[in-house]
């Protein structure tokens, strides 16, 4: 198997790592700032992890595949962590059980927040030290990377919890609502065909599921020039998209029954407004619809006589587009309205594809642990693509591959059309 | 339907009344002094409120029951506490799902606190005004000891939550250990036989579920001189006590199989250690067995060659008995070992009995939605006598009728045995 | 403990003991005449075994506990069934999961008539041989018993099967109705009051939990004349019975709310049909109500100002009457419309009282595993008295307690309603 | 959507199709030849079906598909039917839930062969009379597709229940064993890369899932020469395979954990046993392991150094290769030992592919009602290829897809290697 290293190529000098490290980390603290010692506790479905947990684990993160093994006498912050907050590494010992993270008031936040200066003080002073040697730079960079999915996951977690909340408080009063606008006629673009290539071309750091590169055959197809708005969303659900058995797969239906889906995730149920990360606020008929599961962006394109796109598609639609993002740096955390300007792939709603997530040809894990990060998930989930307002803008690009269950609707979902043939 | 009023006798002129209202209300905030705020927050399984909800129900409780109906121009702290912090009186109105209170962050303590003391404030004014109001001296007396019940429940609740962590951290790490002793030999002692009568004489406050007073007809019977010990309960789960289908009811037997019990809920694997709330501690083998199920003190009692007492045989000895408990005043927050030199009914562990929980011959509920306070809950569940050493002194009396399923055991509940014929 | 030779009394020579032997088997083999192989398999739900587990059961219980220790040179029919035809009897061995009888289909209707073939030759040679052993005689009437409450399941089981099935089949397609006639008025008959006694006097077979008999002592009460008809508990579900939750107990309330409870077991959703045993018909309004839980029973009780009576109180006015039932005897087995010439408190439907079921004071189990026939249920569920019209008349008692638990349905199970104070 | 007619292509005059639908349909029926009534009854999980709801449900697909729109006067001969036997065609009509199928005891197996009886007439008389019109034909060809893929699923089934039953009954008791033999060695084979093409080439029947066809693109790989055995699976074992969390995706792992696999489904608990359709056997070491589900396909593989192949793999390598298969012709209905001299790919067991199964790019499914045959699945399985030992030999191609999911074991599943790079 590779080698962690391998993974990482580019630029990533002791100054500019050092500088990096603490951005990101710093970044992570940021997001919680309006957040009261009793919010990081919540646990509020088995997918979701408290906030405070979420702190911690990216810290334990450093602390087990860097400080240990590198840091010379290293001396670790409390042993009991080691257990507590190992997400799913059977690599490196056993786990609390995932469903159990809400159960624990203590750490408290402050004794998680002095485990974070504790690891920052000890990583600082690594990378003085050795922060030229690859290894130590590969396994950071990665480290740095997995910080940042948890900021995201942070962000929808907390939602979710405050969701539940029948107060509706919001996450961060002071967020403004994303900008309103007018969503652009909905065309089909050509996409690319034939034997083209796709994965991560190893100029920048990639997770190991983006490689390797390799020559994929696409037929004649074309993509939707933007997101599916919340206004086409609601013209489904108005013409029975939830009573009509024809437009969803047997798992989906199965899951409407169930669980009684009639709408997205976070809509009010008079279909008028939306919970957000800055509290409820009125529908924007304009802005992309987000979640939706892959069950539901799959009866959506059924509905609308399209499908949705494969990963290979996407990705080449997006390799030459640069890569945009709002999380912290905009201030609004909600997708944004449609711009007819410029083709929008990403930063707004991660998009469903209909490819499973499974290797590519001839992919091999990360060595060691560190190989559980991606390759053991590859079965029952969907690859979605092009990140989401809550993702870092440095932490994406065209080759990135998130996967979730079909049945997920937390993250920030949304639907790209797509259909056989000419334009 | 009988009237609250009538529940309720005794001395409570104004002063008394408002000292003994900032008395439980003081006691219940006392509890809370060692938590920090994450503590508030967890619900460890549904029977497990979290504390904060515990301190915002008992006011809601005031607010509801006696601010409302009877303190002119009272402004709600908030109106959506009515649904939140409401248990389960539906004559009120719509409520929040219990097993769910583990998932609200807010309010937070802060908020909780600041509601205390509005109500607490509007409190002392409406006593001071009608405090002699016998309707207003009857509600108020029950809430007191409806908080009293929940001062309990806010202490093994909270144990409950710490005793899931894998860190086991002490609720109250100055707690001073229970004193240690010898147990003094266990007798059975003759209990008293014929017709008598059994239920609340009237003279103070009781709850609607111990009257009316009425006669019952006892056999011949005698009483353990004792609880029984870890010790002899170790000797039972030593002699396969866990193991043996014969000696449980057919419930119990299913219980032992599908949750794995084989020793008492809050010991070590190794049986050496016992979780309390002042942290994890040696097992003291003289103190009286704890945690226990009412299918394990049923099996144990079968194991031992006798029974479990019914609730009449147990009121009927405890008639004449000094109350005497630990909870704040004494300290040590764990049943103490048996004394020799007096009967020893009240303030360690609730007595499980053989008894099924229904209403008295005759018995009526209160008015209203009050009536929901105890009624509704006779079925399914067994009877416990002479309160804990997590019960507030004040709050016992021979004829108080606590109740539980057969599976719980977080509360603290113990074992006498009884048996048939003279002593 | 006490054997199983004291619980029996009464005449039993050889000659009628094998004739009623040979009566008993026959009456189970007459209830199957009308079903078809098929018809045996089914297991439609936990509580319910397959007709053919029940054919085998029953003789297993003769083979385990009768020909295995006093047949000299028996051969067990096949070793196998000792482990597939145990239902809960531990002491015996090892036994095949309740809820998984309905996996099998063998052995076959056919092997397993000749296994009850097998049995009743080497039962009609012990009996010839050691007819007058008073522990065979104790045994056997035992076992006559246990074949008598395995008729009244058989017939229970089936019916719950066939009405699971969408077309609605008679398990006897040649069963009369039941006589139409009119209720007549319903009135509240004081009952025996102050210290009397209960409990199996000796005279008769009776099983271990009707003994010992005993002292109880009785306040006023008055019982109703005759039992709720379908018509009254109509008028109880038109008034908003199953909407309103201050009528029920709180574990009632839940069970309406999970399980969508409005109606009787058996009523058609209109509320105009009512399934039976001979098929799907008309409901009769003035035919007692039956197939309702413990929890509608005492809502309906407390609806109508009522409550349940008692088991002593039961007891007590039964105590003269002569028993009747309509079983295999009259042809029609569904409950019949209350007589105005006699009290009618055996053999239409079983009653509920609000009495949980538990020991009588010194009450002592059978020895060895047939200990287990009842006492290891003492807990969790209610007592129900007079048997119903699937009894055989010849089983009924005014001694005799069944139990179920409190949301059981699928027996003929009804209302008598009780009130505190004189008529 | 394509209508029915465009899946079917080749040969079908009326004298072939009337001849082979009496031989499909007489196949059927002799599968059951050995079966007793209460065998057809039972549903031993909620993917396994009652034997004679098999026998019913193809019969209703041509009653449903052929002789209502086609039959002029036809008479149904059951409407109830139309709700039991729809399996899950919600374009027909709601149906009677699939857990659900073992609770009917009625429809008798007589009457299913009255109704199969009653619709082969009319087919007869319809296939005189309509023979040759070509949307008729497409249809019964499905039909009988179908049927013959109900024929495995009636083994596989009545396989698993009586698999379930302590008395391991065969269902044939006179089927041979399979063939003894040696496996020959294992080599990797040079498999086809480049671009090619798959899908059905429309020469002979497909279903839609098998079209269109069209290019993919293959990297150079190598497959397995033969399946793999019990006795290398029994190796695999040894080594801790099931103990190893490294070697299993995620999912995978938590099956184990959950359901405690620890031996492929039909072993016995020694790993000596096996159980077949014609009773409990001694394990064959040499025969291809069977009834594996795809996490332990793909854990196997992984443990092996190798992997799974994707289905384009598998199916360029069938291409060109005879069918095999030894259903009703062989007599033994078990997976038989490799052998040295040809390939084979077909007929043994289904072999697991790395492929996730999903829509053929432009695929679409057939018009109406029937496009539910196959298109709503194609979320969260996997593909399998090459047929069971229990398909009908006809039926099998090399372009032909099955899915399950990737927990399922009850079908005959089993294991081929894959690797990339030349051989």
């Amino acid at each position: 198997m590779s080698s962690t290293r391998e993974a990482v190529t580019g630029d990533a000098s002791v100054d500019s790592l050092s500088s990096r490290f603490q951005a990101v980390r710093g970044a992570t603290t940021a997001l919680c700032e309006t957040l009261e010692p009793e919010d990081f506790v919540v646990q509020s479905m088995p997918d979701v992890s408290p906030t405070k947990w979420h702190l911690a684990h990216v810290t334990w993160f450093f602390e087990t595949f860097v400080l240990e093994p590198y840091a010379e006498g290293y001396r670790v912050f409390d042993d009991a962590f080691k257990f507590l907050f190992n997400s799913y590494y059977y690599g490196v010992g056993e786990m609390h059980r995932r469903p159990d993270r809400g159960l624990l008031s203590r750490p408290t936040v402050g004794t998680v927040r002095r485990y974070r200066e504790h690891v920052d003080c000890a990583m600082g002073a690594l990378l003085q030290e050795r922060g030229e040697d690859p290894e130590v730079v590969a396994r950071v960079t990665l480290g740095l990377n997995h910080e940042e999915q948890h900021q995201e996951l942070l962000l929808t977690d907390i939602k979710h919890v405050f969701a539940q909340n029948p107060l509706k408080p919001a996450v961060n009063p002071a967020l403004r609502p994303a900008p309103a606008g007018t969503a652009s006629e909905h065309r089909f673009v050509a996409g690319v065909a034939g034997i083209r290539e796709i994965g991560a071309a190893g100029h920048t750091f990639a997770f190991d599921n983006e490689t390797p590169r390799h020559r994929v055959l696409l037929a004649e197809h074309a993509l939707g020039s933007r997101l599916v708005t919340n206004g086409e969303y609601l013209a489904f659900i108005e013409d029975g998209g939830y009573r009509d058995s024809n437009l969803w797969l047997s798992d989906g239906w199965a899951a409407v029954l169930e669980r009684g889906w009639n709408r997205p995730l976070y809509w009010s149920e008079d279909r008028e407004r939306e919970f957000t990360l800055g509290g409820e606020r009125e529908l924007d008929r304009n802005a992309p619809v987000t979640h939706v599961s892959y069950y539901e962006a799959d009866a959506f394109a059924r509905w609308a006589g399209a499908r949705l796109p494969t990963e290979a598609e996407w990705e080449l639609a997006a390799s030459d587009l640069p890569v945009r993002g709002n999380f912290v740096e905009t201030g609004f955390w909600q997708p944004v309205v449609g711009r007819d300007d410029e083709p929008q792939l990403f930063g707004d709603v991660w998009e469903w594809t209909s490819s499973a997530y499974g290797p590519y040809p001839g992919f091999r894990p990360l060595d060691g642990a560190l190989g559980e990060y991606n390759g053991k998930f590859m079965c029952n989930q969907m690859t979605v693509r092009g990140g989401s307002c809550a993702s870092a803008t440095d932490h994406l690009r065209a080759s990135y591959r998130s996967f979730f269950y079909p049945d997920a609707r937390w993250q920030f979902l949304g639907i790209r059309l797509a259909k056989d043939g000419a334009a």
